[in-house]
């Protein structure tokens, strides 16, 4: 039974109605939303229903920035709004944008000097004591970009700062670079703001590990939070390039070195103490937030779920972020209609899931993971993930590495949409990357308890990398059609290429899983360790070791499906369906198997060892983050104790590699 | 197919080879327990393997007793032997029995004034202070018998003793009583010791939550094991009645209370602390260790497995601990090729597992465990224990209360040993205690891991209850002929209920696991629990909402198993195989999700929240241990803080049972 091609007009009209109005979560623009995904999957024959959670989510209920001057200047007041413009046809909802703040910021007023600090990750406030500057009790500037905005705040506490302004340097984002800006160029408008969460935990912050599910349940209070460590001590506020720049223009101080400088026209940037006054507040509210689940049942195997997932809570409008991908799973939903209409059905269960309050801090995700963890863990096949679907050409994806070869596969069936010539699978390897796919260590979207928590098999493709008017007033669908995907082929073919892989997933009878994939993945990662740390006294040899038995147990269960694949026709039937399913579940389970109860080390909610955050990189997604931070610790401690704890993690990671071994191979000793 | 009645002839006959020599863990002569075991299970028709683990196991290189008495008088010295007596048929062999000592004791020489602590509780060191007794820096004599002798030696620390001598006072296990004692009567002799471990954890101390497979694994080192806190940190040895009345005849100070004393021929006891010299030390090897592993594979489904266990190793001849056990064992898998014979093949996989080490801390089957982990967490149905399978008469059972109904009805199919003329079950429920089955809550034999750290419904039958040569020389065949079994009926009825719920488990098409037996079961325990804290300000509302949840969605599974079985014939048998899959999926899982990855709190490899031990409370075997230790935290400490933890103790309680009842449904949310 053929998928059929996506429909551009189709998905560009979902997109177009997702993104009328600004629907951050909690709001009623948002509730709005879900019932509009719901009607889709109501016209598609899919059942669907809403999770709900009460969160605490945060609104901006006043903020002020203002600059004193030295005499006889007047202060510089910052007025904090994003601009439209002439002709806009969003300009009468640009008002129920939610005004530029940070989600989970502290709330406080304070009033320091400023001092400038590059992107404020941990390196650059070396450089700045470098020259001389103390930035303790100083409020921070730095620029978006290179690190988590909430690492940003993070680092900024760590150094003794009292407030943190974050701004989208022109150089980076537009935010009137010569030639113009939106809606002429894809570029960020002078006024543009980048706004964002500050919390470094993922779910509801007063629930962490269970769900905040309806009616009764435990919630930490303010102080147990604060005490957790996930969200800001001081107060941040992002704001705009221009605010940026006028603030930088007041920093005193050392001239800032090359690399820390703005586009050629801009200020000199210096590093301060300068005057600046920031002010601000917060309030917070416990908000009901909608997931909505559509359910196609599996007809030989309904409790095997493959899941796609998708956030529908925006900042702003959210025509890239994350509505491309909304757009995409209605599309999919209703191209999985027409299937149904002629007479197929899925082996095993799809859920399409559209998530709320993503951009809070994965909250919705999370919630419901960890509600139906015990379930999920015994029976979910795979979850697939797309956030920004969209957002310019050029197709990625990460994956566990499990997927990758089945991924490569659908790209092969798949045009590329700016080049109808070849398929996808053909630019993605002219693009030059030595590594094709990624992986998920990093956090960052909806992939990550399902994946990082639970340890299900994962996968996240997109179109287009970063693009300059994330998160701001912006996004919207306007920029879509001029800059992001003006033909709309582009969601045509992420809603191809996913929903290729998930009817895959879901309609094998031999899940397509390759551990031998799995295993050369791990053998890459462990080499590159070894470059890293050849000259310490760690022995990598329990994970080669492990490796080699991941390796064999592979090429085990690989023959083991060729051998079913083969008996079809002499084996009975009834027998054959519980053999099946043995192997899938070998294959299904294996994956678990990376995680362990104790987790990371310091983050234990992060149970899978080989993909998940690290302390000291939150936007990497290296592998193996329990002994990447053991190492950063014991090269700054340089103890014996500390290098000890490295090769305390590498037994670990050898552990979880050997019982995936285990558990492909499904004997006990 | 009928499960024939086993043999008398055929088990004493094991039990006799079984223990004609003694078999410590680690010796040779439990390496041929263990190829006897195999032979048996070979001429059975039962493949089999050893799974053998590298652990550090501890044996008295030397240790020494001696009582420095007032001038003029010479030390006492100790000969700390075990007397044969006259025409003890393993006389010979006596000498094979490892030197009385405790498995982990604290190498080390002590001297010190002795004091006597009752039976060394919390509360008789309450009672010592307020006589005015200091035993700081004291060697303290405990007796042996109400709590575990691990805790007396850890409590003893606690106080400030450096050293623990633990008797066994004849009051309790005979020990020179009048009327006289083994090989006269089953009373312990006056010169017999109780050897025992006095470690606190469980499985190899060196690998606390992973296995020590052969070859390299990662091992703590000394100084990280008895920072563990699992190891005690002050020497001990047991003793004998007869050595522990030496010693109380040397103790002065003031009198001990009326309920302290010994039997009423014995001498005054005395508190002291009086003159005593403690001198002993250990050597500890790493030595292999031997897990017998007997697998008759499923027909139907090979991948589901329903777990026997019983231990080999014993401190002495172990007639009663642990081979009535292994008798019973082997007894069954002849029965079950008996059933082979005749064309039977169990619908799910059967493993007969012979465990080694469980005397030094159930090491055999911890190590297992943690190596099979995954595999175990997804596959096994459940696991059978029985330990001291026969002591004496009376049958008890203790297990996780959906196998309650399966273990009542298998006693009513097998006569009472002592009592032809009614059923087991009808001995058992008019022995007039108000709840037939015990629960899993304590450590104390290999189920401990299954249950306690996996969530795998678990159970364990024994025949009589304590019995006083327990761990002593005298555990042997002629103990049991005269006294525990004369006739080995109690040996035939155990190994039958054994061998009935194990068949019924892995034959049974749709599992006969009933959770309205573990609502109210649940239920009891919170009324209990109650009751104790009333009068606080604790709302156990969210546990009974959870035990709601969960009898809704039992009665609702038990619904749609009848649905299943009615609807037998008319849907397609290959469909019904993966719907009954399905169903008894759910029943499996559900007592997995018991377990929390965060485990007890202070004790974390303790996964399973509803049964597990207390720290307060090492024999009981109560519902709910992170609760009752933060009850009795709270009763201490009196602050608001600790009453909030047991609140929290009550949420997560209330979480997983909420788990459970959502695995049966076996829907997300």
């Amino acid at each position: 039974m053929k998928f059929q091609r996506p429909n551009n007009a189709s998905i560009s009209h979902h997109l177009k109605i997702l993104t009328r109005r600004p629907h951050v979560a909690g709001s009623q623009a948002n509730a709005e939303a879900a019932s509009y995904v719901v009607s889709v999957f109501t016209s598609s024959n899919i059942p669907s229903h809403i999770a709900s959670y009460e969160v605490p989510l945060t609104y901006p209920l006043s903020r002020s920035l203002f600059l004193t001057n030295p005499p006889p200047q007047p202060p510089t007041i910052f007025t904090l709004h994003q601009e439209t413009y002439e002709g806009d046809p969003y300009a009468d909802v640009a008002h129920e944008v939610v005004p530029t703040f940070h989600a989970y910021a502290k709330s406080a007023t304070v009033a320091a000097p400023v001092c400038y600090v590059n992107y404020g990750r941990v390196e650059d406030y070396l450089t700045i004591r470098e020259n001389g500057v103390n930035v303790s009790g100083t409020v921070v500037l730095a620029r978006h970009g290179k690190i988590y905005r909430g690492d940003i705040v993070k680092n900024a506490y760590d150094a003794g700062a009292v407030g943190v302004v974050i701004y989208s340097d022109r150089k980076d984002y537009g935010g009137g670079r010569e030639g113009g800006w939106f809606p002429d160029e894809k570029w960020l408008p002078p006024s543009g703001v980048q706004v964002g969460t500050v919390y470094g935990g993922l779910g509801d912050p007063t629930t962490p590990g269970w769900a905040s599910s309806g009616g009764e349940c435990e919630r930490l209070n303010r102080d147990e939070v604060e005490k957790g460590g996930e969200v800001p001590l001081i107060p941040s506020l992002p704001v705009s390039a221009a605010d940026g720049e006028k603030i930088m223009r007041s920093v005193g101080g050392p001239v800032a070195q090359d690399d820390w400088q703005g586009s050629k026209d801009a200020p000199v940037y210096r590093l301060g103490p300068g005057p600046g006054i920031l002010n601000l507040s917060y309030m917070e509210v416990i908000t009901t937030i909608q997931n909505v689940i559509g359910v196609i049942e599996g007809a030989e195997e309904p409790e095997r779920f493959v899941i796609l997932g998708n956030h529908r809570d925006a900042w702003t409008f959210g025509a890239v972020d994350p509505n491309s991908g909304t757009a995409a799973l209605l599309e999919i939903a209703q191209r999985l209609r027409k299937l149904q209409e002629r007479g197929w059905k899925p082996r095993r269960t799809i859920l399409l899931c559209s998530w709320d309050a993503e951009e809070y801090g994965l909250i919705g995700s999370t919630e419901w993971v960890e509600e139906n963890r015990e379930i999920l863990a015994s029976r979910a096949v795979a979850y697939l993930n797309a956030d920004c679907a969209v957002g310019g050409p050029g197709f990625s994806a990460r994956a566990t590495p499990q997927l990758d070869e089945l991924i490569k596969i659908a790209t092969q069936q798949v045009k590329d949409p700016d080049n109808s010539s070849q398929s996808i699978y053909e630019s993605w390897t002219s693009s030059g990357s030595s590594t094709l796919l990624g992986r998920l260590g990093g956090g960052g979207s909806d992939y990550a308890s399902f994946l990082q928590h639970v340890g299900i098999p994962a996968a996240d493709i997109a179109f287009g990398g970063g693009y300059p008017v994330y998160h701001s007033l912006y996004d919207d669908f306007v920029w879509m059609e001029k800059f992001g995907d003006p033909m709309f082929q582009r969601h045509v073919a992420a809603a191809s290429v996913w929903g290729l892989v998930a009817l895959w997933l879901a309609d094998e009878e031999i899940l397509p899983f390759d551990y031998l994939s799995y295993a050369k993945e791990l053998q890459l990662s462990v080499k590159n360790l070894e470059d890293e740390i050849s000259n310490k006294d760690i022995s990598l040899s329990p994970i080669f070791k492990s490796i080699k038995e991941l390796e064999k147990a592979a090429i085990k269960i690989n023959n083991q499906r060729m051998e079913i694949e083969a008996s079809k026709g002499w084996i009975t039937r009834e027998k054959d369906q519980l053999k099946v399913r043995e192997l899938n579940d070998r294959l299904m389970m294996a994956e678990r198997a990376f995680t362990d109860k104790d987790g990371l080390f310091g983050m234990s909610w992060y149970k899978h060892l080989i993909y998940g955050p690290s302390k000291h990189n939150d936007y990497g997604s290296q592998s193996f983050p329990g002994i990447e931070d053991a190492v950063k610790m014991a090269e700054n401690l340089r103890s014996a104790e500390s290098w000890h704890r490295v090769q305390h993690e590498v037994w670990r990671v050898s552990r979880v590699i050997k019982h995936a071994s285990l558990v492909l191979v499904g004997q006990p000793t």
